[in-house]
C-alpha cells in the first residue's frame, strides 16, 4: 500500500501532462472584456450608459470608406497573398501622406503595412530584442506593450511619469534606466492612458540620448491625427539625419478611419528595419489582409477634411470634459490630451478598479482602471473621452457629482 | 597618433548603435519572393509559365464567397474591433463543420480564429513554449515553422521522413528525440512540402506517445480538404477522452475558399488552450479581421458543393501529373499527395536552387527547391500541382524531358 501511494505521487518523468508556457500562463487576460462586462450589468437607473471605456470615436466612418471597403473585398485583386511588407499602392499613399504630416522626405521603402498598431509594436520590438534583453517604458503604459514584453521574455525597465510633470518623463529619469541590456525605449505620443502630448524638443532630446546610448526609440503615434495644433507636425524626428538607424513610428488607422475590425496598422522606418520586420511579419500573418489596403489606399487623401472635422469634433469633446469636470469639485482632471483624459478619482485609498466597477454598475459611466496601466496608478481613471459625444459628457457632471461607492 | 588610433577602435561604453535582434537578423529573407523573381526572367520561349510554386489553388473563389466578402466589408457590423478569439458566428459554425469533418463534437469554445494559419502556428507554439524550450519538427518541414521557432529563440530537434517510408515519420523515431525541454511536436498533414498523407493509427500513435510524454501534438491541417478518400475523417483525435489536455489542430480558410488576402485561419484545442492564445492573440493583432469572418461563417455550410467539386479537380491534377511523370525517365515522383509532390530531379550532386532557378528561367517552370525545407533535401523540388490546371500540366512533360542545365 505505502509503496503505490508513494510510486503514484512520485513524478514519473517518463510520463506527465503537457503543460503551457508560463510566460503566457502568468499573463493575466485581456482586460477590456472585465470592463465591458461591468459596463452590461449597468441597469439603466441614471439613464444611457456613457462609456469611456474604449479607444474607438464615437462616430461611424464615412459612407465612401464603407463603400470602398466593399468594393476592394468583392474584387479579385484582393483575394491573393499580396507582398509582405504591405500592398505598394497602400505603402506610396502613406510615403506621401506621412512626408507631408511631418514635412519630412519618406518613400515607400520606409513603410511597413501591419494588421493594426499592436501588431505593428510586437513586429518592431523582435526585430530589436529577444527574449533576456530589456525594453524601457513608460509607468503608466499601454497594457498591451507590457503583456508584448512579458510573453517574450523581455525584461522591462519603468521611467515614472510623475502627474507634476504632466505625466512627461524626463530625460534625465530615461538615461538613469538605461543601462547594459537595454535595446529600445517604448513611448506612445499622443499618450494612452494619460492623453500626454509628447512636445518635439523632448521627443528631439530623447531621441538624441538613445540614438547616442545604442537604444531604438519605438514610438507609438496611434493617436497623432487628434493633435489640438492644426497643422504642426508632431515632432521633427524623421528630419534627423541619422534617423532610419534610431527611430521607429507605429501608426493605426484603426482610430482616424473608425475601422478597428478591418485590422491595419503602419511602421515608418529605416529600408534595414523594415526588412527585419518582413521576417517577423511572415512568421507572425504573412501580409496584412489585402482589401483594407487597397480602401485605405484610396481614402487617405480622399477622406483629409473629413479627419479634419472629426479631429475638430474631439476637440470640442475635450473642451466639453473640461468644462464638466470644473463642476465637479473632488474629481481632478490631471490630464487631458489627444483622447484620453486621465482622471483623480476622490475615493483615496481605494482601488481604481473597485471604483470603475461600481461606477459602471451604479452610475453607468464606464471607463478604464489606472492599476491597468501600471503600479502606482490606483487613484486614477482613463476616460476615453473621444468616445461619448458632447450631450454625453455634460450628462457626466451630474453622474460624477452624486457618485458614492 | 597611436593613442588616437586605440581610442578611436575601443568601443566607447557610453557610445554605441541601435542594433538588431540576432535572432532576426540571421533567418534567410522569405523564400518565395525570390523564387517568383526566378519566374519572372522567364522569357517565355516554351509557352506559358507553369507556375508550381505557389501554394494556391489556380482557380478564383466562387462569385458567392466574393459577393459576402464585399457585403461584410461595407457593412457597419464589420468596423469594430471583435472578440478576440473570433466572431461568435464563425466559432459556431468552424465548430460544427469541424465536428462533421471529424465525427466528433466540438462546440465554439474549441476555436480560436486567427489571421490565417501562421499565426495559428505561432500562436499555439507561444501558447506552450518559449526561449530555451524545444520543439520536434520533422526534416523536410513547411519553412515557416522552422523560422517562427528560430525568431523565439526556441531550439528545435528533427525527426527524419525517408522517401522510403513515404516521407511519414516512425513512432520510434519521434520517440528516440523526446528528451527533456521538448514541449511540443509540429506536424503538418497533408504535407507541405511532400504531399505525405498521415493515416489515422499513425497520428493515434503518435498522440498517444505524445501526450504519455507531456509533449503537445500541434497538426497543421490546412490541406484537410484535399484528401483523396471522401468523407472519410483525417484522423479520430478529436474522439481519444483526454485530447484536449494535449491536441492542437490549425487550420487555414486561404486554400478551400482562395481567400488567403483575406487572412483567416482557426485554431481547435481545448478551452483552456483557447484561453492562453486570446492572451497572445491580444498582443499580436487584437483579433482577426472581421468582414472575412462574417463572409466565411455563411459561406462555411453554402459551398460545401464547391469545396467537393474542387477536391475532385484537385485530384485530376493529381491524376495528370502522376501520368506526365511516368513519361519522363529520370524525374521521379517520390510522393504525391493532397495538394504538393516532392520530386526528384536528376542532377546527382547538384544543389536543388540551382536546378529550380534554371528550370524556372529556362524551362518556365516555377518550383520550389527542397533545399528550403531542410538540410538534406537538395535531390528534391516540390511541386504545388495543385496551381496548375490539367492541360499545364500535360505540358510540363515535354518541358521536363528536354529540360538540361
Ligand atoms: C497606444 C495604442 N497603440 C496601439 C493600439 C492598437 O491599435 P490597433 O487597432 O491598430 O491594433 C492602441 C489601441 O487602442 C493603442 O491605444
Ligand atoms: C502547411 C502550411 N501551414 C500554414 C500556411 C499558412 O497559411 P495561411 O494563409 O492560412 O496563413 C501554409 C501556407 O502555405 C502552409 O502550407
Amino acid at each position: 500500500m505505502l509503496a503505490r501511494e508513494s510510486e503514484m505521487r512520485l513524478p514519473n518523468p517518463m510520463s506527465s501532462v503537457p503543460a503551457f508556457n508560463p510566460l503566457i500562463e502568468q499573463i493575466s487576460p485581456p482586460p477590456v472584456p472585465s470592463v465591458q462586462a461591468w459596463a452590461r450589468a449597468y441597469d439603466g437607473a441614471k439613464g444611457p450608459l456613457i462609456d469611456l471605456s474604449q479607444a474607438v470615436p464615437g462616430y461611424p466612418p464615412h459612407p465612401k470608406m464603407l463603400h470602398l471597403l466593399g468594393e476592394a473585398a468583392s474584387s479579385r485583386a484582393s483575394i491573393g497573398y499580396g507582398p509582405i511588407e504591405g500592398d505598394g499602392i497602400l505603402r506610396e499613399a502613406y510615403a506621401t501622406h506621412v512626408s507631408e504630416v511631418y514635412g519630412a522626405s519618406l518613400a515607400s521603402g520606409h513603410v511597413h503595412i501591419t494588421s493594426g498598431c499592436n501588431q505593428a509594436f510586437i513586429c518592431a520590438i523582435m526585430a530589436v530584442a529577444g527574449a533576456g534583453d530589456t525594453v524601457l517604458m513608460t509607468n503608466p503604459y499601454y497594457f498591451n506593450h507590457q503583456t508584448t514584453l512579458a510573453m517574450l521574455g523581455i525584461a522591462t525597465k519603468l521611467v515614472e511619469c510623475r502627474a507634476e510633470n504632466g505625466f512627461l518623463p524626463t530625460a534625465a529619469d530615461i538615461e538613469a534606466q538605461i543601462g547594459s541590456g537595454v535595446k529600445a525605449l517604448a513611448l506612445v505620443s499622443p499618450n494612452n492612458p494619460t492623453g500626454a502630448v509628447y512636445p518635439p524638443a523632448l521627443l528631439a532630446e530623447i531621441a538624441e540620448l538613445c540614438r547616442s546610448r545604442g537604444v531604438w526609440l519605438i514610438l507609438d503615434e496611434t493617436y497623432r491625427d487628434f493633435l489640438a495644433t492644426e497643422g504642426a507636425p508632431p515632432h521633427a524626428l524623421f528630419s534627423r539625419p541619422d534617423w532610419e538607424s534610431s527611430i521607429v513610428s507605429l501608426y493605426s488607422f484603426s482610430k482616424s478611419f473608425c475601422i478597428p475590425g478591418h485590422r491595419l496598422g503602419a511602421i515608418t522606418a529605416g529600408p534595414a528595419f523594415i526588412a527585419q520586420v518582413a521576417k517577423v511579419m511572415d512568421n507572425l500573418q504573412i501580409c496584412a489582409p489585402r482589401a483594407g489596403q487597397a480602401a485605405v489606399a484610396t481614402a487617405l487623401p480622399l477622406l483629409a477634411d473629413w479627419r479634419e472635422e472629426n479631429r475638430q469634433e474631439i476637440l470640442r469633446r475635450a473642451k466639453a470634459l473640461s468644462d464638466v469636470m470644473h463642476s465637479v469639485s473632488d474629481w481632478k482632471l490631471d490630464a487631458l490630451g489627444a483622447y484620453f483624459a486621465f482622471v483623480r478619482h476622490p475615493f483615496e485609498g481605494v482601488g481604481s478598479a473597485e471604483v470603475a466597477e461600481a461606477l459602471a454598475k451604479k452610475a453607468g459611466v464606464s471607463c478604464i482602471p489606472g492599476s491597468y496601466f501600471g503600479s502606482g496608478q490606483e487613484q486614477y481613471l482613463r476616460f476615453a473621452f473621444a468616445n461619448a459625444d458632447v450631450d454625453g459628457l455634460t450628462m457626466l457632471g451630474q453622474r460624477l457629482s452624486s457618485f458614492t461607492l
